[in-house]
């Protein structure tokens, strides 16, 4: 069965057939197509094409398309795409409910596969962004509970992967905290694009019958109808929006795989990642690898590959629905599915992580402490630039006699700069370096809670 | 000068020079600098790390180096960074002004190049998507003018690049609108998310010194401050949630190109491009092309490239500052000028288009109407799948006789389907084809006319 | 079963095994593995570290496990990856087979999954390179034909999509014969690269039993064995340099497609579309679009998104193999299949497509002679750079007069120069237009024979 | 000046002038437009289209432009592109030697800005490979220099970032080698497909008059003439094709980076990185940062978004010279500035490498031998798959007890499998593990040596 053949004296060519055949993927929109069938017969019926009996008639054969296709295991279907599936099954359905089957020929009405199958990939994308905001609420909470009991662990802070200053373990997690934030407000805008209603755009010119589009939104659970019949039908930037949220998180979430990997490394030890996230070596008995993380880090692969792969289809192409267009769904369906794998094994890491204070603390080392003698001389008047050098002084001073910085007696830092005096001593504290970044976002005990404070409210 | 070399004892590289200099084109956020420069020394001022005539001196410092950035040509600077070089001018200008050069060196107190960078290429960024914006809004406007002289052009709408149904020009001018309409909204979304202040995070942990960030948000015109020191200084996705909506704008820039180039061609014929935004061929003297749409289609590609750019640079990095992150700026820049050169010219092309009213007509051909002869026999209550059929019949019956449709009689119309009546003369009417598609949205006046309001709402 | 739980107590978490479980995609790799067992069995035999009864057993083993696997429908394997099913399959074959289950287990000997893995990965590309190669060679075959037969047919060359000059058919379908000829070779660059066998280097430090990598390398079809054990399990650029090899194809693929969806239209109107290449409208009864070429074109967008996937994993990760190489297939397969899909239907269209001779001679104005009319009085002496003008003013002055250029008198031409003489009636004529490009890759039919034969000789 | 200005009677609109202009980056290609112009000047001459005064007249100017577009500072150019550019100056400085400017527009005959720019386009390009191939090898040259003396330096190798087994640092240096050899391979091979000459196609159709496009070709360099006039101006897959193998090359770049990166931290501490290829902090005065291998990693993005943008470019463009292929220069322009900034930078990394062998093995713990423990039972007779088990137990043993493997008594060891005998004493010893790995590949001695022979030979 084909939706278009009238006109066509030849078959279709059989490699031409397995190139455009969309059923593989697009079934899994079956249940939304019935969904919008159901919701389109109702409107035929306020407007008057189709009466009562045959509205009854076609609603309850859409029921039973709808059992057949959530049947387990679910049903062959050799059809072009779902929607000559669906189609053809209510046909097959009104037949075993005794009715006419030329009653399904009346759904179609006013209608295009365009505008229908644009409406319930909207549907479908905009369920699925919610799925995805729900994991990373969650593992917004996974990361929060772990910050509020790590805001007393003092490791070192890097930058350039060299140790830079002391910070909490804390105020990583509230950074990826913040990352993954932002991203949730980008999934949301992009849910909101989705939600506007195609349906009654027709093949690109509108509906010809008085169908009422708010309500079909509304019933459909969309905001507001597509004010122009030619984009509703042509405009895909719905999806590349959701691919771009996407490929960001992407981006954000090996970051956070990254650091965590090499935390967990023998040569860092900062963490231990939870054994039933990690996996062996056929070959190495030793090994203990960090496939969770590495799987996520690498997935974001998928997720810049399935944005690119939709921005090169749709670029060049013509205003109006084009077969290229078809191409839409499987790049989206992936990155959905990728989501739905990586996100909760990054909140099971985080949430089972191991935190081992001891390494995070022997880690520190007193030139860490450089820019709190810096800064230390320029409470004491003197210019940042200069206190800047003088630390670096110090430092070679230290290294040259073999000693740590504050070995070195206050005469030999007084051969460095004068400015020094015996206040000096209060630089070499961690604990007290950290307390100094009180600022709000900072990382003093102080700025640390007031964030944390922030971030339930984000949540709320 | 350097704003490093305390502890180094080698000279760096000169192929590390070369590769790590970015003054060639950070420069351009040199005023930038300046300003959040004056802003910070007031706020040293604040809390006493700077006194009265310190703030004085280096604040008129800052109003010489201001000076000197502006002049024409622009002055040659060798230095490492923008940042670099304003430390150094800020030093000789302050000699100038008689007063003690060590003075500049106070400036940078409790701050790091990080957190400078992140706030200057923020408040960037901020400034030009607020340009960008201005120049959619005018595209926005021409484009909804030109509607409004449009909406009576009778045309064939097309999908698959093939002749569909009649529709109206205006039509697809404001699918264009539409589209744009949503670009605007992406980049109004993204300009919010650069509006949170890094300065204050320091080279990670935070300012040790009670600067008061959100005072210092207010003065230079952030809506608040970044909540994490170690995000603030990490995180790069405001600038790739930009480069992802100007490489959606492309594809939808692309698009409208493509339609208007395909009309303007003696295939077509359909507009008529402005010979301004043409030009000929130094070989072949007849020709007048349609450049400046091929120009702005063919940037799509860099703004594609772009975003891949600094996706693929991100990806991996562990959280803090890495020098890969000097990649930002570039692939930024090129796509702010990159919509500053094609925005005009879009807006004048469609300004200027010539519509050609009577070739659009006389592609109208009967056969775009076999829809409307389907749902005719709709309105009769034949199923639509059948009218379908019955349609497609009539057309082959049509090219058999080498006759149009309408020119079928009704006997040879009755012979496909009895349920054809002498009605069916009503249906070969192209206005009234578009009449008939009155839903919202759709292509009848009354739709273009609300949607035309719908248009101007969003504007204003 | 796990080929690595010896030291892990905890089981793995579900949703990293949902995460990690590569078996739905990597056993399409199943019957190489076998293969690959096959030999190594030899190997280790060779060596002594199994004899000849246990070698027997396992090579027994490997047949049943090959039949099982081919066995239709497919057996359900719900192992971690193909290497795991195939070592389990191999076990419970040789308790069929009434022999001691634990001689599986010294298959694995001195291997990982690390080499077994890459080794079959590379052998199943270098073999779906051969298969696209073939497809190449056809379509090259069938462009060829057809340019034999149409290189009488005129028609306007296009540049900026405007007429430019005349050319011949055959010139465009030559065109894009060199284009897929490079193609091709770029292919064959890219199999050889496939053809170093990994096998050998265990999970990166080699192999630390003496067995024969070369008479491996040999016995399994490679061309050599990889120098370095690290850079055997590391590198991926064999895949990536197939992925750039497709996707420049789909950028070659998507201007054919472009070029033929045009010329098809009622715009054009050059050449039909067989129809059993297009497809109708579910809506529009009148419809026939050329939907094998537009999903031909937009699946582009795939092979980028491919190549730009695997790119993005690999960006930034250490040496050595990490999990995230895992997804390194997927892309590969996809492409893979997608070339399967497009060539074929790309080959057909070609084959059957109708040439329209009349409407393109219509398409040929005397306008597209401008360049031709310059060129005359070129051989008259007067330079380039002048006749240029001369043509565009005599183009002006018919354009003004309302006649076409070949109607104005001697007289009138010669108000535009007085270089024309009564032999400028020879500028108007198209075939000699053509006939004068007789250089190499010329448009004349001397030119478009040495082209044909240097054609055929790029396909022998 | 314009050189297509004859049939407008619109001045160009500012906008599109300043989105077409070209001059600012096309300049590049100046000399090289100078240099094709000679030889077909001389080509004119040979077929009588100019005679031999004005040969010399032509050639005689030709040197004087070239003499300006070499000085110091380089002239201001206004004009549209350097083909303008360089036919205005030529006319200039024909009238500067007493000449008729009017010889100079005898140049273009025949020619097409089409034809012109592609060749100079691949002339350039198949220059700048060869000086990234040169590049390429220097630093193959340094990879196997400080290979040969880094073979008895043992360290872990890793996979996962987790230690895996013993291997010596040559073996690492000896990886990278290779891929580097593939990637200067595939640049051979675009350099190769780029010496195709399109000169002689003119704008799509051929030379109309007699030019030997052999003898060009031979002149300037050229391996060939291109076949096809059209695909000779139409396409950019040569310029694809090095953006690809540039993006390939990247990827490996940014491995090595992210190598030496952890390496050189103090958490590994495996390497040191020479002072000149590290920077500062301008806050923490102990920084040093490994700037010069962050930037080489991090330039992967740009060398990919160049690739990625040159694909969306080209896509879904019809045949023939689109206005939209400007767009190809700057992505190639920017990827061989790039080759040309990095790899000195990561010759110089690699050449002044300091290796810390103590620190090396202090990273080897006897877990890292496990794979040979389990080995040493496969020569006893026992399957691998049980002795690996077998060995993991032994771990857990060992860490239950809380002593190193060696520790264990052969009592304990025999708990855990009968089959281990005194012989299992001669496992725990890092060289003898190395040493086993002798096939070829592995890190034996033995097979480094030969490796290392190998590698000499690719390189003559």
């Amino acid at each position: 069965v084909k939706l278009w053949g009238g006109r066509f004296r030849k078959p279709t060519a059989p490699e031409l057939e397995k190139l455009g055949q969309s059923i593989e993927f697009d079934r899994r929109l079956g249940l939304l197509d019935v969904r919008i069938n159901r919701a389109y017969v109702a409107e035929l019926r306020a407007i008057g094409l189709v009466d009562a009996a045959e509205e009854e008639l076609i609603t309850r054969g859409l029921t039973l398309v709808e059992e057949k296709l959530s049947a387990s295991p679910p049903p062959k279907l050799n059809d072009e795409d779902i929607h000559t599936a669906v189609e053809r099954l209510l046909g097959e359905a009104i037949v075993e409910l005794g009715g006419d089957p030329s009653v399904a020929g009346k759904l179609p009405t006013g209608r295009s596969r365009n505008d229908l199958a644009a409406s319930e990939f909207r549907l479908y994308l905009a369920s699925a962004i919610e799925s995805a905001v729900a994991h990373l609420l969650r593992l917004q909470r996974s990361l929060l509970d772990r910050a509020k009991t790590t805001r007393d662990e003092l490791l070192p802070g890097y930058t350039h992967l060299r140790r830079g200053q002391p910070v909490v373990f804390a105020q990583y997690l509230l950074a990826y905290f913040w990352a993954i934030d932002r991203d949730r407000a980008r999934f949301r805008a992009a849910r909101g694009r989705c939600l506007s209603l195609p349906l009654g755009a027709g093949a690109l010119a509108g509906n010809p019958f008085p169908v009422d589009r708010g309500r079909l939104a509304k019933t459909l659970g969309f905001e507001g109808v597509s004010p122009n019949s030619i984009d509703a039908v042509s405009s895909r930037d719905f999806a590349l929006e959701f691919l771009s949220a996407a490929a960001l998180l992407g981006t954000n979430l090996s970051r956070m795989s990254e650091d965590l990997i090499l935390w967990a490394s023998a040569e860092f030890g900062f963490i231990t990642i939870d054994e039933s996230y990690a996996t062996g070596s056929s070959l190495m008995p030793q090994k203990q690898n960090p496939d969770g993380l590495e799987l996520v880090r690498g997935k974001t692969g998928r997720l810049v590959g399935n944005l690119m792969s939709l921005l090169t289809t749709v670029k060049g192409l013509p205003t109006g629905y084009q077969r290229d267009l078809q191409e839409d769904k499987e790049p989206v369906f992936d990155t959905v599915d990728t989501l739905e794998l990586v996100l909760p094994v990054m909140d099971g890491i985080v949430r089972t992580l191991g935190v081992r204070s001891d390494a995070m603390r022997a880690a520190l080392s007193h030139d860490l402490l450089a820019t709190d003698l810096a800064e230390h001389l320029v409470r004491k008047g003197v210019p940042f630039r200069e206190t800047h050098e003088i630390a670096g002084r110090v430092l070679s001073l230290a290294a040259e006699k073999g000693v740590t910085p504050p070995e070195l007696s206050l005469e030999e830092l007084r051969q460095v700069s004068d400015a020094f005096d015996e206040s000096v001593s209060s630089v070499w504290d961690f604990r007290a370096s950290v307390e100094h970044r009180a600022t709000e976002g900072g990382v003093a005990a102080k700025a640390i809670a007031q964030q944390i404070e922030r971030a339930e409210s984000a949540l709320s």
